[in-house]
């Protein structure tokens, strides 16, 4: 518990001054003012995040983070629980679609056992894009009882700051979050629900395709998770320990740990923005330091969005997770980086100003 | 005339066989079916354009086509005219915003002077991304007269497909267009009212910057150019004739050429969208070579897709032009055909399939 107190407490404000000024620079480059919009609004925000005047943004980190959920014992999903370690094995060799993003955005992953229910076999070489942090074989399934303990919620945090501590060596400038899970919508809505005092089933939604009878069951069984468990909702480490997860609570980890270096953070879609609903319920100050890189499509995530007052960049129907949405709004947080640092002013290039000034 | 006919003629429609096919590939990438939305979609329209299982989109061009406009007499814009060849300059020593995203992208640009209203001195060694194709120096004033002849739109038409040509030696694989001209959104929406049959009102926006005083007078000012000139809204030569721009007619050539060599162009804001319903007004295939990067904030933009049936990539409040929101659109098209090429399969990965499947 200590990390994560001390994470918490080292989270601050944005500096408002320097994107005071920041937006003075923007109005100085050859643009009509503010004709970059969000660009503009972004670039601002990263300075605000970073206290530096000219960000660089070349280290660019994917989380995704795994583990596997006892909810499916309840046929909530439209895959087999196996799928979780699959997957993990299709991203250390590459061929995941976040991997084929993350390289087209010039960003690396790092792939995260959190609690995957089987032991992984990874070899040597594959090592350095992968890390161990494996809480427990999966989660309880909770409907029957929590999730885990309330020591595996707090571990499973501070393991996600542990594993952006160890990072850090090899360089963080911006960080985008992702997940891998099956059933792990059903425990962001149950999250979500808790935590934003929004109904179940307007946050519960079909996952990686589930159909309408299994779409009624899934809602059934969230309301059941939080029946039995009863979590506490202005206690977010109890409401992930009840009906969360593993991933979920290393997401928290890695954003807390981001906003206390004042790093930016890119959250993808409705599993790393139930992350993100517990990460402000720690600290809302935690808000400042997010950027929304997509809406999902999955039904839920717009909810939370709208909760946490943060507008999307993308909106392309993704629903996929993995940090797929992420990573593609991270490339616009770098243009528009590139943007401030890169362009000319009116006075540098010998163009007129506004007729009038 | 003859260029231009001949070009049409070669518009064709898309290889809707192949774009079936394509979707059966996405469907066993390892994912579940659809969950990468609107990538996928367009990854399919992009294989149903180039008639290619695997095209590259290595090559990719930002035309950004400058011309002065004669309606600035009227003073509709908050910049002086000199600004579209101060920033012509700009483009060339690349420092504007098109610059600094299509280096992001990893795109090229070429600067077109397609009628700017002075002589450029362009050193030699700049040449090699830029093209005189001035038709003549700026428009007419429309309200008093047509902004140019009827030669003349379609010599603009022609010398846009005549670039597109030129540079095609280079190496195209996909296209962006974009604009530069004090004026051109004065322009853009006459010849959208003309021809989408919206109204001026509707249409007319605050460019780069007005107040609520000029915006009145520049609605003022469209509807007196479209009734001095009676526009035949059947024929889109005459409408550009009439109330258009060279670097509007250009930038028409660049989509109808790109559309005859089944290449996938990428349309920016308000001027390319007004460019684009000229192309489609001439032959409606062109359409479905069309992507729209992004959804401008210039008011108007948005009625033109619409009447295009056209969805927007992005919608980031950009109402820059220059290409700006098409170049950042063109990097999520590479996206979607990254993601094809490089995914393993459910075989491939060993990734169990959905239960029952």
């Amino acid at each position: 518990m200590q990390k994560l107190k001390e994470t918490i407490s080292k989270i601050e404000k944005l500096d408002f001054s320097l994107m005071e000024e920041t937006q003075k620079r923007l109005d100085a480059l050859t643009k009509p003012k503010g004709s970059l919009g969000r660009l503009e609004e972004i670039a601002g925000q990263v300075v605000g995040i970073t206290k530096k005047r000219n960000p660089s943004l070349k280290n660019k980190v994917i989380f995704v983070m795994a583990a596997d959920h006892g909810v499916t014992e309840e046929r909530v999903s439209a895959y087999p629980k196996e799928v979780t370690s699959q997957m993990v094995y299709n991203f250390i060799n590459g061929k995941a679609a976040i991997n084929v993003l993350a390289k087209h955005v010039g960003a690396r992953v790092l792939v995260i056992d959190m609690g995957v229910a089987s032991k992984l076999q990874i070899t040597n070489c594959k090592l350095q894009n992968f890390k161990d942090k494996k809480i427990n074989y999966g989660t309880k399934n909770m409907t029957k009882e929590p999730a885990m303990t309330k020591d595996e919620a707090v571990r499973a945090i501070e393991a996600g700051i542990e594993v952006f501590e160890e990072e850090l060596s090899r360089g963080i400038d911006i960080v985008a979050t992702g997940d891998m899970g099956i059933g792990n919508t059903t425990s962001s809505s149950a999250i979500a629900s808790c935590l934003t005092g929004k109904s179940v089933k307007d946050l519960t939604g079909r996952g990686t395709g589930i159909n309408d009878e299994v779409l009624l069951r899934k809602i059934e069984i969230v309301e059941k998770a939080i029946r039995i468990n009863q979590p506490n909702s202005s206690d977010p480490v109890d409401v992930l320990s009840k009906v969360g997860g593993f991933e979920i609570g290393g997401l928290s980890g890695i954003i807390l740990a981001s906003a206390s270096k004042r790093i930016p953070v890119v959250i993808d879609g409705f599993i790393s923005g139930s992350a993100a609903l517990i990460a402000c319920s720690l600290k809302k100050e935690v808000k400042d330091f997010l950027i929304a890189g997509h809406c999902s499509a999955e039904k839920g995530h717009k909810l939370i969005l709208e909760y946490l007052g943060l507008r999307p960049l993308l909106n392309l129907d993704m629903r996929l997770g993995e940090g797929t949405g992420a990573s593609l709004g991270m490339s616009i947080v770098e243009a528009s980086i590139k943007i401030l640092s890169q362009m000319a002013t009116f006075e540098e290039a010998g163009v007129s100003k506004r007729i009038g000034e």
